[in-house]
Parts: structure tokens; C-alpha cells; sequence
């Protein structure tokens, strides 16, 4: 069973994924990654090998489960880094706190096409998988044992994608994670200041210098934010307050659909192949954030000149100002 | 000039360094290491080539500064993040906040020999190292303008070595990074409701425990932490409460570089030529936390199978539990 453990100090919960133990030696050899032409789990027709779908978003007359006429299928992860079944187990061992490690760890399979990338789906598909998202946090929602719902995705092998097909991952917790609990501190300290949100003012600041603005919708704005990590780094914000990804409507998630596409694409076209990882930041199940909170995607490019200590000690060097990054971005051809 | 930057949110502080700027393209390359071989500026012999060293541990008669004769040289960054010069100079931007990007970037040579590999150093030279890194401190914390100084190295090029030839790096900053002031925070609240040490506390529990013990001696302790972010992340904390590495004894350094090089060892000999980054927890220059906090150095092994999106959202899955790490790096044949 795995487990979840919370160093004392920081307050930061993490997955002791035993189910997924290897031998020291193994750490080094680089993951397989499925390659076109091999045999895919996540390609259509291909159903029979994952587990049973748990939401698919199906077009025409055909509406069986697990039948191959499917746009966006979504699957329990056949290795999770979390078990759906037991109850809530917390317990204290000495100075530390441990849980059983009850989740859900599912993958949204982005298309049925093997070689379709994520920036390059038409938005109307892109549409299907930020549905997929809304969908499967507003089932999960329902289990009180779970808080948060973090969904991820992992492009390209240096930034973690084991699998070739497009994906992305949805992790059911019964915590929260570290960065959100820390935003959600900071917005709220900002809050009860202001009795503002700090995300709107933001935006409201960013529209009126218009040096960091990436591009922009009448729902969305894309931004390099002041203070990014890496080159290139990224916020998609709703440009109206909302906490919770799962209150947006069809309609807002198609607009989602066009900017994040077109982010994306203008992001391959300045670093072609660039790998990277979107990470969905929303409001936890069931906290009362929704006067402070906004939730946003954060774009994360994973480029190999940042030193693996900047995620050791919070503290990153970047080379690259978010003006400039913009300044490319808008530069970009599409 | 590079610049300071915080994010709003987050109380997070980054470096803009604008020196090292790259084309977009670039960034995807990976960067030239210095082989075996070829001209390596931090060899001896070759003291010419580096910015004047700022400190030298030499052990004949030969004091002279920038000769060949040294154990451990640390010179200026060639290509600083910060710059030494100029004045602090801290402005508003709206809901931002910036800082010129006054600081200091040092290189510590850890051996002449550009062969040589920290790790199978004779502890007698680990030591120099060790000692470096302290004198190092206690002479930049004379500048008023600099409130935390940051020790770190980056093993192996998945970890962020960008040359080949065996060295740490420091960075004097006037802000504290990130973690260490969640930490602190995380350790004052402790104290508060315990009036006892939470890292003393560990170190105890650890010990009656005996599951996480890697190592100890009369002064050091080597654990794996009860919550670690990836497969045989390990801490070194001295056995004696002390908040601050720049007030430990001649003595008790001999004894770190026991521990430490013996440590380093035994990860290789189970995983080897592992990529690893070591970042020194220590207390900022300024700050009253002698009672609650406690320096420890974090060994952080950068295996690939570590997903990029674990540091961007402060979540982390880990395959190992760290009971069993213990008992390999207990194991390991040295």
C-alpha cells in the first residue's frame, strides 16, 4: 500500500509509491518510451490493455464504453502512485504524520492517434481534454476522502513523460499540496490587506504595463510572470476571478482551448521539440478560498540548463527576463 | 546589471541574470562541459585564467597568492549571477517588488587535480573544502548588504555541472531563499509550542528508531528523511544543536568530512556515477533563530526518473521508501 508521508518542518506531504519500487541500480537506466511503430497501450483499439475508462468523450452514435470511437478517453493509471480503495488512515509516529496513500491517479489520453501532439490538436480537441479535466474533478469531488485534485501534464522525456502517446495525469489526494497551500497563505495575507484578490490585480497591472503579456482572449490572458523559474515560463489566467477550474463553463473552456493551443505552438516554434510541464493550480475540493484564490495553468519549460539545486532550495537563477521571453513569444511564427 | 525579483504571491525571491542571457535556442543545447583533455581554467597552473582567488588553502611555505601550490582555491564566478558591486537599491513596481542584483558568486576548487572526484578525496582534503566554505562565510558576513549565503554543489551534468573539474559553488545574497525560510518558519512554530529544537527532536527520535540511521560519528548523523522528495535524498545533521555552519570547530569539520565523504561513497558504490546536489541549510547572517533552528546539509540525488512537474507544483512521488534506501546505503560494499 502506499503512503503518504509529511515532513514536520515544511508542512510537505509526499507519496511513498512502493507499488512502484525498483532496485537502486535501476534509477539510472532511462525510462522505456513507447515508440511509434511499437505496440502503444493509449492508441485506439488498443482498449483491452488499460484498465476499465472511467470518462471518454465519444462524438457519434456509438457511446459503449471502452469501444475504440472515442476522442479523449480517460483511464485509471495501471501503475498508481495511489490506491482508490480503503479508508483514511492518519496516523502519528512519534514527531512525524503519516496517511494510507488513498488517491486516484488516472491519465486523460489526449487523442486517439498515436503520433497527434498536444499544441498541435485543433482546438475544438484541445476543447475535449480541458472537458475531461472539468468532468473528472466534479466525479471526484463527490469522495469526501479526497481535498485536491492536481492535474498535470508531462510533455517530452526530459520533463518526465514516460509514455510517447499525449497525455496528461490527474492525482486525487486527500492533502494538499505544498505550493497550492502556500499560495493559497499568500493570497489570503494579500486579502484580508486589500480585500482584494491578488490574481485580478495582477492582471490588472499587467494589462496596464503590457510588457509581459503573451497573448490574450476575451476570457484569458497569458502571461510571463515578474518573477518566473525558468525561461519561458508561462501563466494562463481566467481574466474574470473565479478559485475553482470546476465552475467554468463549455464556453469559457473552449476560449481556454484556442489561447492555451496557440501558446503552446509559439512556444515549439522559438525552442522546437522544447519539452515542458503544465501544472493546473485550482482551489482545493472543499477549502473557502473563493474571495482570494484564482486559479491559473502554469507552463513550465524543462530546459536543460537549470542546475538541480534550484529545486533543492527554492531559489532559481534565470537567464532569460519574462520581457524578452514575451517579446519572442509575440515574435513567434505560427 | 542582474536583478532580484519577487514573486507577490509566494514571498519568492528570483535572480533575472541578465549576463548569462541566451538566444531562445540555445537553451535546448546542452552545455559544453570541460573534458579531460582539453584546457580546463580551474586546474592548477592554470590560476592565470580564473578571476583573482578570494581565498586558498596552501600548505608549504609558498603563501603566495594565485601560485600552483594550493589543496582548495575559491575564485569569483567568471559568469556571476549576482555582481559584488553597487549599492542596495530596492524599488516598488505596482503589487512587485525588485532588487538590483547585488550579491557575490564564488567557485570553490575542490582539488587540483581535474580528475579527482569529491567523493574519493581523502577526508583530509574534504576538510579544506569544508573550511572553505566556512572562512568564506564569516568573511562575507562583514558586508552589511548581505543577509544569507548560500553553499551548494551540483555533481554530474543531470545535476547541473557545467564543468567537469570537481567544485562547489556560493552565492552571498541579500534576501533568504525560499525554503530556508519555510524552514525556519516550520522550526519557530515548533519551538513555540515545545520550546525544543524540531531538528534535536528528529535526531533523537531517529536514533531510539533506528530505521533512517545511515551513519553517525561522535558529532554528525546521516538520515534519511522520514519524508524525502526523491530515492536516497539524505540529511547530515550535527548531533550538538547549532543553528549556524559558520560557528563549527576545526575539529568538528574533521569530523563532517569523515561522515560526508564516506556518505558520498556509499550512494556511488549503489549507484554508480549518481548525479547529486548537496545545498547547506544554515541560518542567515542576521536572524535570531539560534534556539529553534538547527544547519544540516541535504544530499539530493537527481535520478532521471524524477518527473519535472514534482518542483513545479512542491508535490513529490517517490518510489523509495527511505527505510530502504537505509538499509542499501548500510549495505553498500565500499
Amino acid at each position: 500500500m502506499p503512503e503518504l508521508r509529511k515532513d514536520p518542518v515544511l508542512s510537505r506531504w509526499i507519496i511513498i509509491a512502493t507499488e512502484r519500487r525498483q532496485r537502486p541500480s535501476d534509477f539510472l537506466i532511462e525510462q522505456p518510451v513507447t515508440k511509434s511503430g511499437g505496440f502503444c497501450p493509449l492508441c485506439a483499439g488498443h482498449e483491452q490493455t488499460t484498465p476499465t475508462e472511467v470518462w471518454a468523450c465519444r462524438l457519434g452514435g456509438n457511446q459503449t464504453p471502452n469501444s475504440p470511437d472515442w476522442q479523449v478517453r480517460v483511464v485509471p493509471n495501471k501503475y498508481p502512485a495511489l490506491r482508490i480503495e480503503g479508508s483514511l488512515d492518519k496516523r502519528g509516529e512519534g514527531i512525524y504524520d503519516r496517511m494510507n496513500g488513498v488517491g486516484a491517479h488516472e491519465v486523460i489520453v489526449e487523442s486517439p492517434n498515436h503520433d497527434d501532439q498536444f499544441a498541435y490538436l485543433p482546438p475544438d480537441k484541445i476543447f475535449y481534454v480541458l472537458l475531461a479535466y472539468r468532468e473528472r474533478i466534479l466525479d471526484l469531488q463527490k469522495d469526501p476522502r479526497f481535498g485536491y485534485v492536481m492535474i498535470f501534464k508531462n510533455h517530452g522525456r526530459a520533463a518526465g513523460a514516460s509514455l510517447e502517446h499525449s497525455h496528461s495525469q490527474l492525482v486525487a489526494l486527500p492533502v494538499i499540496p505544498q505550493l497550492i497551500s502556500a499560495e493559497m497563505d499568500g493570497a489570503a495575507s494579500y486579502y484580508r490587506f486589500r480585500e482584494r484578490c491578488i490574481f485580478c490585480d495582477m492582471i490588472a497591472q499587467e494589462i496596464y504595463q503590457d510588457v509581459r503579456v503573451v497573448g490574450q482572449n476575451d476570457d484569458f490572458i497569458v502571461i510571463s510572470p515578474y518573477a518566473p523559474r525558468t525561461p519561458f515560463e508561462m501563466w494562463v489566467l481566467p481574466k474574470e476571478h473565479e478559485a475553482a477550474y470546476r465552475h467554468q463553463s463549455d464556453k469559457s473552456l473552449v476560449s481556454l482551448a484556442m489561447i492555451l493551443s496557440e501558446t503552446l505552438r509559439r512556444l515549439d516554434a522559438i525552442i522546437p521539440g522544447v519539452p515542458y510541464n503544465f501544472v493546473l493550480h485550482t482551489s482545493p475540493l472543499r477549502a473557502s478560498c473563493s474571495d482570494h484564490y484564482h486559479w491559473h495553468l502554469e507552463i513550465v519549460p524543462k530546459l536543460t540548463s537549470i542546475a538541480g539545486f534550484e529545486w533543492g532550495s527554492g531559489f532559481y537563477i534565470n537567464p532569460m527576463p519574462p520581457e524578452e521571453a514575451t517579446r519572442h513569444m509575440k515574435d513567434a511564427k505560427l
